[in-house]
């Protein structure tokens, strides 16, 4: 797998990222990493659901894996951020 | 497991729901359930990262399962929201 197969979840619309993901598989990937820390956590999880339910519907999840990073800020302070890492295959 | 185990994230601060779950761990559950829809999503899996590196150190995520709930809305207008359901294990 190569680092196309990741798709990072950021501010855009939530249809762009969908887009993303069913363009990878229809390109020929056969698994596609979904991957968003924080706030964008809800987003990711949409992705995945739409792309499974209205686009790519031979797409199943096939493992959640949710961690947290240390994100190192200004004048050295650190602060700890959630991520989620959704592992989409198609059969 | 009864429906104790079930800690719902809604509108409430993310500690909150971490003391919740942890209370749970401590009163002899060996297993909880976080449950979150929508932009609550996020929230539930802050809680479950929060529980396991800081409270309940023997805690930890043993799946994670994402799907679509339909609501129906006024004058019978429904719409999809994702939801997450994150099982927690202590060992």
């Amino acid at each position: 797998m190569t680092d196309d197969n990741i798709i990072y979840i950021g501010k855009k619309p939530t249809m762009n990222y969908v887009l993303a993901v069913a363009t990878q598989f229809n390109s020929g990937s056969d698994d596609v990493i979904v991957k968003a820390r924080g706030r964008s956590i809800s987003k990711a999880v949409d992705v995945a659901e739409i792309v499974r339910n209205r686009f790519i519907t031979e797409a199943t999840v096939d493992n959640i894996q949710i961690s947290t990073e240390v994100l190192e800020g200004e004048e050295g302070r650190t602060s700890n951020v959630s991520s989620i890492e959704i592992f989409m295959k198609k059969k």
